[in-house]
């Protein structure tokens, strides 16, 4: 029973996962800088792995039965790699998070506040409502369109449900009931989705299927008010197309919390992106930040540990998103 | 049948008021810079006005029969200076404007994402989640309190409500069913109400009951982490405490909409108190923008033309507050 805590971000929540799990594994923590021979034998003879990242550049795990994701995405497992019979579980718990994290980005973006609030604390009542100023929007009225209806889609579609918008969905499985939503359909209406909507959200998972899924064709199909809000993964639209379509201004703005390039080792605080977003004024730009709440790290480690103890306890697991075939 | 716009806010409406009367009255617009003479003439021989302020610092309105506020708050009409029969009727249509504001400003308060942004597009990956950053929080789960329960209010909870928050409330008149929240009292349950919420919404109306109801005894029942939010009249808070409270770091925060002071002909852009509010880093600043969207502009003039029309005609008035006995 030894559990390989790999990788940095894992190993930083060994006290939470010591106290949270009952069946008591040798746990073994494996940080980004671990010495190679030690990272070696960890997952020689792990049986289960909670990490985001795995791939061919780390050691072979030939007795892994469990590849527990510490998110939801797992783009960066090479599912390929892992040994026959090995299970591979993402986590959730963060869908509360990011759907506040859009409501705020669809709200700052449909009013001026901080253009007023900044404008006022410098001095100018010129945007103020007694004063005359120039009338802002509301979200109440508009169309939101979500790309996909997975956990942060339905997280979303409740809390909107009393700002008196239309929802409209474009997602892979389509449920058989549209529940909160106006419509819902597969990818393939994306585009009239685009057409329809004020503000666009992705939260889709990465797959072939959605790479590049919102490319320049796409763009101009939105209005030219609408907003995108990513919370997904930057590869699901086309970086160049973003930023042309922004830069141009042939939509009203975008709110991204997620990129084409990350922080690595060698490069610890790249641009996160080849092209200079930040120096747009129609995008408001975060470290895939939207999720990074304690309540997401108590909801979704709970969740991690539960699924570990069941796998050492043979009971079934949940959130299987593959199983490598015996 | 003479209806008066009296004032420059009631002026600048002047076009949509004549394409929404059915009724045909004449129309006087007399801005806030008209001459004396044109002032007295109007007031003297006026049926309805519809304003924002009227005192004894305006000639007298004999035979006025309905004063037509044209927002909610009447705080800026002398009853006692209207003439017998006189109607006082005010306007709403704001609500879901104010709503959408405090729970934008709950969100931002709740955050990350204004350091969030500002850092990341300076460069900075600190802030983010891959790269370990502190956590931030979320709303739900909070405990907002609401003073007031209104229009404004019932706007508000309508929208909470896919949040996971817990609503208690304070407010004159307490409906027999606590409907949404978790409990609504009067307002003698004020002092409790502050000790239990992580978010207190001033969205009450200013009367004798409620001018400076927030003082510096209240301010020391708040949580250390609590944040207030104006959206209805500056006066309900003491203007004095407020300050220390923040500038002590004595709660969490405010997010303040209405003011202190505001722009006169003498003084157009008046710092809005007389201590330096936007030296602070814990408030959010805004100059009585919360409404004014174009939708509340469309929703609230068409209530006020029904109300006029239903004057002229004598059919029974929407949102009387006061009528002068005759």
């Amino acid at each position: 029973m030894r559990l390989v805590l790999l990788g940095t971000l894992a190993c930083e929540q060994e006290a939470l996962v010591r106290g949270k799990l009952t069946t008591g594994p040798e746990i073994v923590p494996v940080p980004d800088d671990a010495a190679a021979e030690i990272r070696r034998a960890a997952l020689e003879s792990a049986a289960a792995a909670i990490t985001m990242r795995y791939d061919r550049s780390m050691p072979p795990a030939p007795r892994l039965g469990l590849l527990q994701v510490g998110g939801t995405g797992f783009d960066l497992v090479d599912l390929s790699y892992l040994p026959p019979g090995c299970a591979i579980a993402n986590a959730y718990g963060h869908e509360a998070a990011v759907a506040e994290y859009a409501i705020l980005a669809m709200l700052l973006m449909s009013t001026r506040f901080l253009d007023a609030e900044r404008t006022f604390r410098a001095g100018s009542w010129a945007l103020g409502g007694r004063t005359g100023g120039p009338l802002r929007g509301e979200l109440g009225g508009k169309t939101v369109g979500l790309i996909g209806y997975g956990h942060i889609g339905r997280a979303l579609a409740a809390r909107l449900e009393g700002f008196g918008v239309q929802l409209v969905v474009a997602t892979r499985t389509v449920p058989p009931d549209p529940g909160r939503a106006h419509w819902i359909r597969g990818l393939e209406a994306v585009d009239d989705l685009l057409v329809a909507s004020d503000f666009v959200v992705i939260a889709c998972g990465l797959s072939p299927e959605t790479a590049n899924l919102i490319d320049a064709r796409r763009f101009g199909r939105m209005k030219s008010t609408a907003v995108l809000i990513n919370v997904s993964r930057g590869a699901i639209v086309d970086e160049a197309a973003l930023y042309q379509a922004l830069r141009a201004e042939a939509i009203g703005g975008a709110v991204i919390d997620t990129w084409y390039r990350y922080p690595t080792p060698d490069d610890p605080a790249p641009r996160p992106s080849r092209f200079p977003f930040h120096e747009l004024g129609n995008i408001l730009m975060t470290p895939h930040s939207s999720a990074w709440t304690a309540e997401m790290i108590e909801r979704r480690w709970s969740s991690i540990c539960d699924n570990v103890d069941r796998f050492f306890t043979g009971r079934p697991l949940h959130h299987i998103v593959h199983r490598v075939p015996s």
